[in-house]
C-alpha cells in the first residue's frame, strides 16, 4: 500500500466511508450531520460526536470557559441542523499536565455545564486522561421521530435556499485575534462584535426545532465548515445546484473588510466556525417556514434557489459568477 | 481559587461530580461504568465514552490496528459489565500529522471496524482533526430495560464475590514490553501469552450478557483500573466490604513473577488494563450464575464474599491481610 502524505480531513472520512462495514438500513446516510439508530415505533436515537482540539480550534486569547462552551455549541449545532433536541452529553477530556489543576478544570467543567444547560442538555458521563493538547470531545444523544429529521439530501430544483443569519463575523474576528502586530483597523465596537462571534458562538437550536416542527424544510445542514462548503455538501447529497442572488454578509464583516482592504464576500463564504443553518424550503412553504422561525425570535433569509445545473453560482447585477469550493479543513496541505 | 497542582484522574472526575448540574432522576448513578437516559416503557438509552491516548495507553510496539481495536474493547467492556449489548459507536479521531497518511488511517479504520463487528457493533459516525497525540475516543450507544442493568451499588453482605477470569497477564505483559534492556527472564511461550494480553484484550461481553439474562447479579463493574481498584469502587458504591480467600492470578503471571523476583499477587491486584468483570451474586443464586456463564463458554470464579466490615481483606492460611488501594491513574503524582 502506498502512503499518501497529507490526507485531508475529507480523505480520512472517505477512508472510513470506504472501509467500514455499514449498518444495514441506516436511518440517516453516513456523513450527514448526525447519525441515527432505530429504537422502534418510527423513533431513532440520534448521535453525534464533535472533537475540539485547542491547538487548532481555539485562539490563544480565548478562555478555557469559552473553549469548553464552544465544544458543546459545535455539537449542538449539528442537532439544530437536523431539528432534534439533544438530551444528554458525554465528554471525553484530554488534559495537558499544565491544565490538570483545580482552577483550569473548574473553568472547563463550568463552561461545559453552562453551555449544556443553555441548550437543555445534561452532561451524564465522560472520561479523562492525560494528552499533549487540550482535547474536548463531546458526544450528544437525543431521541426523535425519524420523519422529522431534516437531512442533507432532500433539496429539490426550485426550492428556496435560506440561512438563519449573516456570515463573516467569525472569520473577521479570527483575523483580529491572530493579528499579533496590530495591523488591522477596527473600531472598538466592531471589535467587540467580531471577537464575540469567535468567543461565544451560538447554535441555532431554537430555529432548527421550529423549522423541524413546521415540516417545511427539504434539506438542512450547519455551516461550521463555511457557507460555501455547506452549499457544496447540500449539492453533493441532494443532487441539485444553487443559484444565489446575494451573499449574506454581516454589516460588521463588511465594515472590517472595507477598512482592511479585504473582500467581505470571501469572509462570509469561506470563514467556517459559524453556526448558522443552511437549508432549503419548497417555495410554497416559504412563508410558513419564515413565520415559524420568526415566531421563536429568529430570522430566515432567502439567498437563492436550488437549480438543475449542478454548480454553485452567484447572480449579481445581471452577471453570473461561480462560487468555488474552499473551506477550512484539518491536515490539508492547502488549507486557506 | 487556589490552584492545586497535579489533580489525579479522580480529582478531575470529582470536580465534574461536584460542579455539574445533574440530570434529575438519573437511571444510573453518575460515576458508574455507563450512563443511561430513559426513553420510555422502562427502557433506557445506554451511553459511554472511553478515550484512548496512544502516548499513555499504547506501548510503542503495539500496532495501530491493535491500538484501534483496544479503543473499542475498552468501551465495550463497560457495556459488558452492565450486561448491555452495544449497538452503535461514534469515533472521534485525533491524528498527529505523521499518521495522516493512507496506510496508517487504513490500519486504524480496519482495527476499529473489526473490533466493533467482533462485538456486534456498527460504527455509525465520527469526527476527526489534527492533534499532537493519536487520540481515539469511542462513544457507544445501546438500549436496554433499566431493570437488567447490573450496577455497582447492589452488593449485599454475604454475597459471593466473583470474577470472569484470571489476572496479572496484562501487567506482566506491559513490563515485558517496557523492558528495553532485556532484563526480564521469560520463556517464548509465556511471552506470547503475556504480550498478547496487552495487544489483544478481550471484553467479557458474552459473559456479561449471560449474567444479566440470568438475573443473578447484585453488583458488577469491569476491572480496567485493576482488580484492587474495582473492589474499592464496589465497596464505595455498595457500602459493603470484601473478604477474599484467594487472589485470582493467571499461571503465566505466576511463572513470570517467579522468574523475575516479583510478587504475582501484586501483578494481579494492581495491573489495570485487564477487562475481566468483578461482580457479586447472592449465595443462593451462585450455581445459576456460574452455569449461565459456563453455558456461553466462559468461567465464573468465586474469590470471596461481601462483608459488613468496610475494608478489603485477604484471608490465607488463617491469616488476614488488608489489600491496599492502588491502581493506575492518569496525571497523579504517585502513580505506581
Amino acid at each position: 500500500m502506498v502512503a499518501v502524505d497529507g490526507l485531508g480531513e475529507c480523505g480520512v472520512i472517505d477512508l472510513f466511508r470506504q472501509r467500514l462495514e455499514l449498518m444495514p438500513d441506516m436511518s440517516v446516510p453516513f456523513g450527514d450531520d448526525v447519525s441515527a439508530v432505530p429504537i422502534g415505533d418510527g423513533e431513532v436515537a440520534v448521535l453525534k460526536v464533535d472533537m475540539l482540539v485547542a491547538r487548532t480550534d481555539v485562539p490563544s486569547r480565548m478562555s478555557l470557559y469559552d473553549a469548553a462552551r464552544k465544544a458543546i455549541v459545535m455539537c449542538v449545532s449539528d442537532f439544530a441542523s437536523k431539528g432534534v433536541q439533544p438530551v444528554a452529553a458525554l465528554v471525553a477530556l484530554g488534559l495537558p499536565k499544565c491544565l490538570a489543576v483545580r482552577e483550569s478544570v473548574v473553568e472547563i467543567v463550568d463552561g461545559l455545564n453552562a453551555a449544556a444547560r443553555e441548550y437543555g442538555v445534561y452532561i451524564v458521563g465522560g472520561d479523562t486522561g492525560e494528552a499533549s493538547d487540550l482535547i474536548i470531545s463531546v458526544s450528544l444523544y437525543g431521541k426523535a421521530c425519524r420523519s422529522v429529521l431534516m437531512l442533507r439530501n432532500g433539496a429539490r430544483v426550485g426550492d428556496v435556499l435560506a440561512v438563519t443569519g449573516l456570515f463573516g463575523r467569525s472569520s473577521a474576528g479570527l483575523r483580529l485575534l491572530l493579528d499579533d502586530n496590530d495591523v488591522c483597523v477596527v473600531s472598538s465596537k466592531t471589535r467587540l462584535v467580531l471577537e464575540g462571534a469567535v468567543f461565544r458562538p451560538v447554535a441555532r437550536l431554537v430555529e432548527g426545532l421550529a423549522l423541524s416542527r413546521s415540516g417545511c424544510v427539504s434539506a438542512s445542514m450547519d455551516s461550521s465548515d463555511g457557507l460555501a462548503w455547506s452549499l457544496y455538501e447540500l449539492m453533493r447529497m441532494s443532487g441539485v445546484g444553487f443559484s444565489l442572488n446575494t451573499v449574506p454578509v454581516a454589516v460588521e464583516a463588511v465594515d472590517f473588510a472595507c477598512q482592511n482592504g479585504l473582500d467581505a464576500e470571501l469572509l462570509a463564504l469561506y470563514g467556517g466556525e459559524e453556526y448558522e443553518l443552511v437549508l432549503t424550503v419548497p417555495s410554497d412553504k416559504w412563508e410558513a417556514a419564515k413565520k415559524a422561525v420568526e415566531d421563536v425570535g429568529g430570522m430566515l433569509i432567502a439567498i437563492g434557489q436550488a437549480t438543475e445545473q449542478k454548480e454553485i453560482t452567484l447572480q449579481v447585477d445581471g452577471k453570473t459568477r461561480r462560487i468555488e469550493l474552499r473551506g477550512y479543513e484539518h491536515f490539508a496541505n492547502n488549507s486557506p
